[in-house]
């Protein structure tokens, strides 16, 4: 039976989830194996993925996904760019949701160009659980309680992040990624984000990438780097 | 003869500039071309730049970069990764530099693992300009004063950014980035920095990136992109 998330999760939007859901329930599935009146995107029906990179990894979304994009469209109707995100934190051991943070481009409303929805929400997280790092949280340290000794994050996002964003889910070390539109379907006319277009110019030598790369060391170049080696300090 | 930065810079460490100073004075050299006496890093001496990535962009470093790699060496000193950056902004008819702010690693001090050096001068910048653009900046726009219609911003980074800053320097507009240490000084023994590995793991299929990436979409998936194709909007 569908139910509302518990009052103890920090959200002023309550949402249905099941009963008896687990997040790891969640697995790529073939092409094939659609089940019959499952949500899947006009995207994914026209297979419009042209390259090698997405082959094995469509699942069919769910709540969490269906919350993504639904703030990707509050985000615009509240003039921010159309992208929505979503963290859960999820106990280890039962695999149970325990909270959940949300993120929305707020690049143009807070005149923060890294303030895309998966930042956004990354920085949330990280702020009420006091952690750098979302992949194994101990009870020790984080702020806030939870029921086992571990938990860690994941996140779903409404659009494939940008190189910016992938990143930063990777520095968090976030167990898992969930998007459902793609690079390319951000790029249609219309809508015209340059992600795609970063992508390529992240593989392509310096000299060329359309704005001016130095390449300027000094003297002191490599002096952090080997203070570092010898120095006590926190890994992150 | 050198001098003083003007007081009316933000910052309060006074650091030596030429008189003549303009930014884009600063061009690629061509190796064999190294003027007596420069001072360049042991990794452009020993040329280790195994890849073409790097080619045709090598400079002389300036005061500017040293500043950089001096805040690198100082976050080392105050618990910080061993990461710096100073974003310029200039006036545009005459090259003059007018502010700096820097940025240095502050991932573990502020548990924000989008803290880097780059990131953090970002913020910085656009904050105080209250402008999400830093490539071309308009008198009416700018919350500061500058003497010209127009500025920019430049950003030394004291070694090659991560594609989160990256991007991130590429979504803020910024037209020139200067790096001294590479991706490869970074993930030397003792240091071992994944940036390396990560601009590899994003050419890579998302089935085989070492953490579970699912495309999920759900029927809403397009929905804020079509709102934005029809809306009025700020385009960023």
């Amino acid at each position: 039976m569908p139910r509302q998330i518990p009052g103890n999760l920090p959200t002023s939007e309550p949402i249905e989830i099941r009963e008896d859901f687990r997040w790891s329930a969640l697995q790529p599935l073939s092409a094939s194996a659609i089940p019959a009146g499952a949500e899947i995107s006009p995207a994914w029906r026209e297979n419009l993925k042209p390259d090698g990179l997405y082959d094995g990894i469509e699942a069919v979304g769910d709540e969490w996904m269906r919350l993504a994009c639904d703030l990707a469209r509050e985000s615009v109707e509240s003039k921010g760019g159309p992208f929505g995100a979503v963290i859960l934190q999820i106990d280890e051991a039962s695999g149970r949701i325990l909270r959940y943070w949300t993120g929305r481009n707020r690049v143009v409303l807070e005149r923060d160009p890294t303030a895309h929805a998966e930042v956004t929400a990354i920085r949330a997280a990280c702020a009420s659980l006091g952690v750098f790092d979302l992949g194994s949280i101990s009870t020790e340290a984080s702020l806030l309680g939870q029921p086992g000794e571990r938990s860690h994050c994941v996140i779903y996002s409404s659009t494939e992040p940008c190189p910016m964003c992938y990143a930063a889910i990777r520095w968090a070390k976030l167990r898992a990624l969930c998007f459902a539109a793609t690079r390319h379907d951000a790029a249609v006319p219309g809508v015209e984000f340059s992600d795609l277009a970063l992508y390529d110019e992240l593989a392509t030598p310096y000299a060329r990438r359309g704005f001016k790369v130095l390449q300027c060391a000094t003297g002191n170049s490599l002096e952090a780097f080997e203070l570092w080696k010898r120095s006590e300090k926190t890994v992150y």
